[in-house]
């Protein structure tokens, strides 16, 4: 298990781009990270530590920081800070909806200490984010941009719930849901970073996150399919089994109906092995995988415009790149 | 079962003495409560309706419009909503970590669409009151305010699911808990009208709401030994089947050793009836209403300072004093 401050190969490759800026920026997230986990007495720390050191790719805070830029960045580790926390609170709770008892290699809170514990926790951690950009002060639009982005979360959550074993379901939906649950907060932590930087281009870098967000869910959904455990953490078609009907089974479906048939309540984990299988076969996961390298490519070509320089072209690409490649 | 604009009595009475200002003000946050739970399409509709049209008595808005004052009421509309939504968010996230089915006479939105849906529909009402806070603009020390309580909030919850079941708590512990858990909302209420009424005494009037959010607390925990289900909508009790160790039983102990032998753990409704008998029987009730009296005191006491007016004291005390009311 990697320490949580260790950061995966594609971002030192990001950050060597960058420039030597960014590394001391993520140092300081990474200990305001702390701070909050720490900051609620030993009855606390134990939950929140565990939680803030489980660790993850600290994707958001990087692509927030990146958008900030080197003048901007240093007015933007709140925002960095409380984009993870956002991010973090709403993992706990899904591990509450999810009934998840690995995250990470580690147990969730849930599985910890309960669900009531979890919700609590997932509760204190998003609000630790309002009052972390709160106490920066002067981080109205920032607040306006996250809360957005959190009510955007909490309906993408909704609609996930709602969605839940419909066979039915059609990619419009499917993308509308990606956009609320998953990619909102790529396109927020872009869009907070450029307003720190003060320059322009807000609208451009959004749609950005938003693409390189839904390609992130894409190929997470593919890995869904795919494995192995060692890799993800999780068994093959946990998605499945949640009744989350994600891309690869929508697309599925078109290509062999018969799946249509799939008897998701009454699934095991074999069973979700099994349509996993199935879903492979029908050659399901190279037209996702396609379609999020598209989603790359559109981001990248909201970059096109003169608020942007080759360097911002050049890093940024870097990133969503890394993200293609990890799941590749 | 009251309309949820329906307006208790002992509140017409701080309506008459605060002035005709205050009505307005009054159905404009019901407004903004309704715009909310229409906001998010009519699949959310349904959810965030019944939760905000379950009612209850606004008394965090109506504290902090008061607070306020004519002069900044007006500035206060978003954040006198937003502490509803905060309240509401806490008690849709109560109803899932208590398995409650029914709140003020109504299905609650865990029991109406389960735990998922209320996890996800108490995130969406968080966000949504620092978007409101946001939308509103220059109310950076009110998202401090709010998310400083919000934090307070789930503190207090983590607090009591510790403390559950431990009949050696004792009331300094009990106290600290309240003061997250409950007090601190009344006590964000006070400030932030404060803060938007342009007027010192900021730190007296949230001593004030701390106060009688305590009051309220321990009143409150009166009534679940007393009931009855007619008044409370909760079978007398509840807090000894959850765990909760309130103030009469930790005051009960005291004045009865033998009930630290409790098997709370082993209660069922009917046990739980006759520990609420036995408690009343060693006069605890008593003890605990004249505690909460003391707070009472206590808050008004707060508003000796110059910092306030006659009309101010009246106003603020009649609050208090229906607060009492109601639970006598």
């Amino acid at each position: 298990m990697s320490s949580p401050a260790a950061v995966p190969p594609p971002v030192t490759e990001v950050i060597e781009v960058a420039g030597d800026w960014l590394p001391p920026r993520l140092a300081q997230v990474e200990e305001r990270l702390a701070q909050v986990a720490t900051g609620h007495g030993p009855e606390l720390g134990s939950e929140a530590e565990a939680t803030l050191a489980a660790g993850g790719k600290r994707l958001r805070p990087l692509l927030l920081l990146i958008c900030a830029g080197e003048q901007g960045a240093e007015s933007a580790i709140p925002a960095a800070t409380a984009i993870e926390l956002v991010h973090m609170a709403t993992l706990v709770h899904d591990d509450v909806l999810d009934g998840a008892p690995v995250r990470r290699g580690h147990p969730t809170v849930f599985a910890r200490s309960g669900r009531d514990a979890a919700v609590a926790v997932g509760d204190l951690l998003f609000s630790r984010a309002f009052a972390e950009l709160a106490a920066a002060g002067g981080a109205e639009s920032q607040v306006a941009e996250l809360s957005a982005a959190s009510v955007g979360l909490a309906l993408g959550e909704l609609a996930q719930r709602r969605d839940a074993y419909d066979l039915a379901l059609d990619e419009d939906r499917y993308t509308r849901r990606c956009a609320l649950k998953t990619a909102k907060l790529f396109e927020s932590a872009c869009r907070i970073g450029r307003l720190a930087s003060g320059r322009p281009g807000i609208e451009d870098l959004g749609a950005f996150g938003r693409e390189i967000g839904l390609a992130f869910q894409m190929l997470d959904d593919v890995l869904d399919v795919t494995g192995p455990f060692e890799r993800t953490g999780k068994a093959r078609g946990t998605d499945l089994l949640d009744g989350t009907v994600n891309l690869p089974l929508i697309v599925a479906i078109r290509r062999d109906p018969s799946l249509a048939d799939l008897d998701l309540h009454g699934l095991d984990p074999a069973g979700a092995e099994a349509a996993c299988d199935r879903i492979a076969a029908t050659g399901a996961l190279d037209e996702v995988r396609e379609r999020a390298r598209a989603a790359i490519s559109s981001a990248k070509g909201s970059l096109d415009s003169p608020d942007f320089t080759d360097a911002d072209r050049m890093v940024l690409g870097l990133i969503a790149n890394a993200l293609v490649e990890r799941y590749s």
